[in-house]
């Protein structure tokens, strides 16, 4: 069922609780799942069943700060972690908050986004940005979270060789996230000649084109002679079937196959080769810990994420950014919210 | 295609070189791969095209010591880890050894096993026993070894809750490996009753009787309404597709699933469930770095194996002893193959 | 200087906030660092400089709750963490909330401790006691927890050898609970035979009585020869310098000591030794992610603190009961707060 | 005592068992060790006893291969890994063969190094270089793997903020590698200027110039205001008693202090600071399992090592070389032990 997407509409400035901060949003980035939303109405289980913000990759200026709030003020430039746990369970108190059943997150049924002009935030998932971080830095810092998220999972290393399937958006930052990780070798596979290109201006070190009907055992093969031994990991971003197929047999004995691409609740893999072979499988979902690790990497220039921003349009414009995104052009699709400033 | 298993024959006494020892063999306990050889010929792309000598749950006495051999002498009794890797691979020197392509496997093809009376094998996978344990103790090293790795890679804890899924001789051993770690509660499940009740003797605390038919999700909420949580743990010794579902629906949000039981190559398992709740699924394949901890464990009487062996036949009785492991009469039978000292 | 302690004085019963709860105490431990802030009014940089309410090991029941508490009610039964985040800092986000420089943490000053009749506590550090464990169980939980920290901290798994340098109370528990995460064998030292006649008792396997002068490489060397090979792991909970070097000088090669005990800020040790040999030292700062697990423990019978009790004295006693521990006499001293119910 | 280095003598060239090669050596780097036993005639409890070959930072050419050698071939150009394990023991098995008491190592008393024309070594601890690494890269690596095993003993990772205390060989290596694994910030101190100047060219972000006389504490909170937090972990490089003090105080709670400097068997530490947060104080005793991951770095790009060559000098001019590295001159000082071949 295709959900109508609304053009801007006013609501109520929201008032800051004791821990909060109120948020005049700068630039607030598009992803897949913001689309899937729209044109599906739901993702697994979470349904949307009423008006619901989108948005989750998210910077703003902090413009009101609740009693309790200590280490922000009025004025600081954020960047906004969009989870944020309701209880402090054994989830939370572990550090792995992401698990945390009841958490909030922006822009997943039923709690809105911040794809708006004002928003209220608890301000323990505000992160102040160093004064060399552009918003649209500071935006993407979600997806960057997702690719820390994923290569920490699948412990990347110093001298660890990589392989991503599929060089859409995710699969980019987890390139980049693992080049900064120390990966020595990236190989990078997607349908699209021209994604790969983009694959390998940002660092990629091979790049392979699949073509459908490929078996999964004979592109492991081919994965395999490119790199001259198969990789310690894969960080499979497409969620087909047949990719994570490749993805098992690619890796390495002893290796980890991590999961960030999502497809149907069952899939037919191959189970007892990664069994027989200590091929661990792992999932990510979302992530925690994240923010500070991605504010220092782009403060520090370690990681550069500007070259994926390709598109941005005004707030008011909101219908076309989501078709551009929709269409999968360009990488990622910024909307400027403020609009005295549509600066970067 | 069903092998013929063959009654002892006379081969020539095997001659230990420079960094073997030759073992006097006492006690071999059969294991289901030897049965599942017997009776198919083949495991996965394991194929038996010749003679080949069964067993590799061993325990025997050195009878000559090759000349480089420093922490053996003649008379000492050993238990034999059957893997010997036969080349200093990446995986040997990172000390997962059991990964090693190459590696030498008792009664994996073309490999033979150490089902008979004398047996010559590198001295460093022989390991000596202290006074206080049997051979046959020495024996169910092996099977316990499976039990150990599993636990390891399950990461048991103390407090684990822990989810074992098949009560045969792997998941009895499990379930004993995972109390001795510090598991706080197991329950475990299986088709037949009788064996749920084996299993409760040896310390699990709940039982599950699996009828078929019956849903993974059903088993999985279940299994939680038993425990009073999900379990942080499930080790998987069925390899039935259903039960690897059960597996995965049952296992708490970051939680791990190991995979211990052997099925088809291809499985069709709710990995988006797995992924969504970081369900790490690994498997195992035989062990590494177990004997010591086994020996410790034993002879400090923190685990006690000795009720595992239900049967014992003369080495001259093989055909017998297979057959009763085939029908799956008992827990583990034991061949004795020392005439003069058929002791446990 | 030393400390006056004063009889119970009258207080006004605290009103909980929305995510806390009223407790009516029951059962509260008499802690070394309650007797040493009583003597010496300070520990390192904690100093006391106004009256204080010490006690942190402590059950009790609910009799009132916050508008916000959803998981216990009134009657509830809990043991009760002492030490509270304050902040959602970096720790805590990362499941280390105990190194958390702003944590409330009952009796360290200038924050009051639970030895009292009703005592106000965030609800999410209160956790309910199953039926079958007593009050006093759940203050035990408080030192079980150091040393459940302490042994997670220092790897103890199945067939770890393990020296525990110190038979007092906190000694006692690392054995049990090493015992309880899969060792094999516990060597356990101290100055006084008796102590070690109560460590024998609890399972500890080895028992060795050190006398001042001894040195530290001859004592390592003893352990060795005791245990037939170094320990993997040292426990050190005495806090003397001499023994950190035992401790240093036993651990095998690749192991690790983890100090429990505090002694002087600087200390002399054979740094060298340990670097060469990669015997890490680490450190233990009370615990976190501890309560669930040891109520587990105790609730599945893994483990039985009920013998470490020995004296009991109803909190109008206060003053002896203090002396008592000072005087070093049995093992743990309870102060029993309800008046109605003294029973353990 | 002072030893005397002798000129290059004639010795016979060695002839290689089933599993060794023979190399022509290329390249091979003086480390302090080999000054220091030069100098000192031992290092702890290492003491040169009668004359031994020195050097085991090196790279050779295949001229001769065992029977049993199947990864290397005449003409093949490798990295030799100067330890080779003597015996299959538990540290072998467990992947940290570098603690294996019986382990060879060159120019380690008694065992020759490889600063001579022609030398035999294990194959398996013989690493093909790839055409894009140069012979100095090779020898380099044995530098390159103490800080690669450094750095992996400190958990350097992604966003990391590494102190090293020391700007000397392995200082500078230590900072390459923290760099290519993902550190965000470096802060590195010296004594020497002019060696700070070289680390920032190398990539540091920070220089502290350390003054004599400087206290620990007051050291630690410079590094602390210099970096805008305390650092994740400290390497510490220098061996120096008040620097390893520094290291303990300016290491953030939880994070990790790696002790690579060789100081005094004793040291005095405030080993209660770090205990009380949770640091931890790792040694690393040399390395193991890094030439295939430096291979890597080299080959990729990740990480570049020519820049520390500084000096080279033929072989027959080993004295003047070593003079130069006891002078401090420079950072690397190559000696070139092929007449024909005397490039990089």
């Amino acid at each position: 069922q295709n959900m109508r997407i609304k053009p801007p509409e006013n609501r109520p400035v929201p008032e800051p609780g004791p821990d909060e901060v109120l948020l005049k949003m700068h630039s607030v980035g598009i992803c897949g799942s913001d689309v899937h939303f729209w044109q599906n109405g739901q993702i697994g289980h979470y349904k949307v069943t009423k008006p619901m913000v989108l948005g989750h990759e998210a910077s703003g200026r902090v413009v009101k700060v609740g009693a309790a709030v200590r280490h922000l003020k009025v004025g600081d430039r954020v960047a906004v972690e969009p989870g944020v746990p309701r209880e402090m369970d054994e989830f939370f108190k572990n550090g792995r908050y992401n698990l945390s059943p009841s958490i909030f997150f922006c822009a997943t049924p039923p709690d809105d986004g911040n794809l708006c002009q004002y928003y209220k935030q608890n301000s323990n998932f505000c992160y102040k940005l160093p004064d060399n971080l552009t918003f649209e830095e500071g935006a993407l810092i979600e997806p960057l979270s997702v690719a820390i998220h994923a290569c920490r999972r699948a412990g990347v290393t110093l001298g660890s060789t990589v392989l991503i399937c599929g060089a859409g958006p995710i699969g980019l930052v987890c390139l980049l996230v693992a080049k900064a990780m120390g990966a020595s070798r990236v190989i990078i596979t997607d349908l699209l000649e021209e994604r790969l290109t983009v694959a390998k201006k940002l660092g990629a070190d091979f790049q392979l084109t699949v073509k459908r009907g490929h078996g999964a055992q004979q592109l492991a093969k081919t994965v395999e002679d490119m790199l001259g031994a198969q990789p310690h990991i894969t960080i499979e971003c497409t969620g087909a079937e047949s990719s994570i197929q490749t993805a098992i047999y690619a890796t390495r004995s002893g290796g980890v196959v991590v999961l960030v691409g999502l497809g149907a609740e069952m899939a037919t893999v191959p189970l007892l080769n990664a069994a027989l072979r200590e091929v661990d499988i792992r999932g990510v979902f979302r992530y925690c810990n994240t923010w500070p690790t991605a504010i220092d990497m782009l403060a520090s220039g370690q990681v550069n994420v500007k070259p994926l921003v390709t598109h941005r349009f005004p707030l008011e414009q909101a219908v076309q950014a989501f078709e551009t995104t929709r269409q999968g052009l360009g990488i990622k699709v910024m909307l400027k919210c403020d609009q005295n400033d549509q600066n970067p």
